[in-house]
């Protein structure tokens, strides 16, 4: 099983807790890079994609995004291009948004009708193979030296040949915002397990009766973690709620099903994800990249500063 | 003298330290505020003005933008009253996100002709009165508790009925890249200099000739500070220099001729400014105003558990 296509949805989201997050083109938000370079969010995203051996991304956007993306990338390797005539980074860097550009195919969701109705919208993209499904505002940083979250799960899936959701053990009074499941862990491989339901956002006490799982430390759950590699599968189980209509149309259910159907398994990825959307979102994003990779020492040297001037500030203001 | 007019200038400038920062409209990037929220940019700087008691803004802009801020902060409004309903800090947001769009005005560049030409489109607008002139990508901090920055200079401005411009000291090797200016301190009051000299972006050894100024720190000279309080006289003397043609009309000469034809200042300003412009200047903004205000506390925390949590993953890594 090789996993060629990424699907990275990106039109918007039901939930809302940043209200200013819905003025701009949220995927367009430049972070800083674990190469230490600034990038629009959604090139991170690509670049984690790319890592993990997908060859083609399909964004699904809301209607008329496709140009807009293009254009600010293609603007964006332009300026690389121009502006920063003769340096070698911003060389490579035009090279990678270049590829980026050949890369990205778009499917445009026309109303906002859930998540798993933005997925729906790759059917076409998708084909019969398996593919990566991400999310376009959650940015990741691995544990593990050279190996991001999206290689390890990809790695697993085509190992086991079979679809594999990227999970981590969440405390309990945070499980109410995401899909949370349980399984049987795979004797074999730490970490790994055979998907066995899943219930999104359960209540605390639907959790302890039905998605406890052995081995977790005590009042953790596993949740899923924004990433997926699923096979064509998925879209014949969506199919049926697109069918029957509804204005919010889940990942979840279908994802349950496809657990009763087919191999199915849970990876706990070693890493730690960031939702641009959350309230200090894109600051936690800016500091966690920003710490994990080549620019640790300047992020650090940033903060220190920063807290120094902010103390200054006080003393001053206290004198 | 009152002065009841601003012009943010939010057209692109000629600099380009950051080339992401081109592909979306950098005024609209979220920022926490002093207060807390999540403001777009150019609404932090607008309340800046506000606060300064200024009535009017008028934003120089690219053709066409000045329907994306409107549309942009209307749909902030509309989401504000929609999503939050009920919520205090919610309603009193949108109220302010509607005083913010029953003031703004927009005058479009039409042509990047450097920034004295931006100042120049913003004539009609300032008509026969003086005005508050702001970037629309530097963000302030005050260290003077409840009066910020801009709040200091209108106030002189207009105890002393004449154009001031904000300056700060700063550090030599850095004045090549600002205006730099030199003056006659007056006696009665610290930090008020009658302005001599301005020279943009002066090299070190024409600064050490020309711009030292007695009483500063060695090394260190006056440079703008990125706001000022102009005369309309000013417009006069841009519009020789339109007249005269050329692709870059610079705001520095234009300053220096007004510091001959009129009583014109510098007050060293006492607060810092940030860049959004420049190199991890999203960051750094983002954690100077998360720590100068009420979230101080929870910008902290953020800082601290990101940092605990990158050293871990280098446990990790290791282990």
């Amino acid at each position: 099983m090789k996993i060629k296509k990424a699907v990275i949805t990106a039109a918007a989201r039901g939930e809302r807790l940043y209200p200013v997050a819905d003025t701009i083109q949220k995927a367009m938000l430049p972070v800083i890079d674990i190469d230490g370079l600034h990038k629009p969010a959604i090139q991170i995203i690509a670049e984690e994609a790319f890592a993990a051996g997908i060859e083609e991304i399909c964004i699904v956007c809301a209607p008329g995004d496709g140009d807009r993306y293009l254009s600010a990338f293609t603007l964006l390797r332009d300026n690389l291009i121009k502006s920063y005539q003769g340096i070698d980074w911003a060389r490579q860097e035009a090279e990678k948004v270049d590829h980026l550009l050949s890369s990205l195919r778009f499917a445009e969701q026309s109303k906002p009708l859930g998540y798993g109705h933005a997925v729906y919208c790759a059917k076409a993209f998708v084909g019969d193979e398996p593919f990566l499904l991400l999310l376009g505002d959650y940015l990741y940083v691995s544990y593990l030296q050279g190996r991001r979250c999206a290689t390890q799960l990809v790695e697993l899936a085509m190992q086991e040949a079979c679809a594999v959701s990227a999970v981590n053990p969440t405390i309990e009074h945070q499980i109410t915002r995401y899909g949370t499941l349980t399984g049987k862990q795979l004797p074999q491989v730490k970490g790994v397990y055979q998907i066995e339901k899943i219930i999104e956002k359960p209540s605390l006490s639907i959790a302890e009766l039905e998605l406890q799982t052995p081995g977790l430390r005590a009042g953790y759950y596993l949740c899923f973690f924004g990433m997926h590699v699923l096979t064509p599968t998925v879209f014949a189980l969506l199919e049926k709620q697109v069918l029957a209509g509804g204005n919010d149309i889940m990942l979840t259910p279908a994802l349950q099903e496809l657990a009763a159907s087919e191999k199915y398994l849970a990876l706990e990825v070693k890493g730690n994800r960031y939702d641009l959307s959350r309230r200090k979102g894109l600051l936690r994003a800016q500091l966690a990249l920003g710490l994990a990779g080549e620019a640790h020492a300047e992020t650090l040297a940033t903060m220190v500063e920063l807290l120094a001037e902010a103390n200054g500030r006080t003393s001053h203001s206290n004198a």
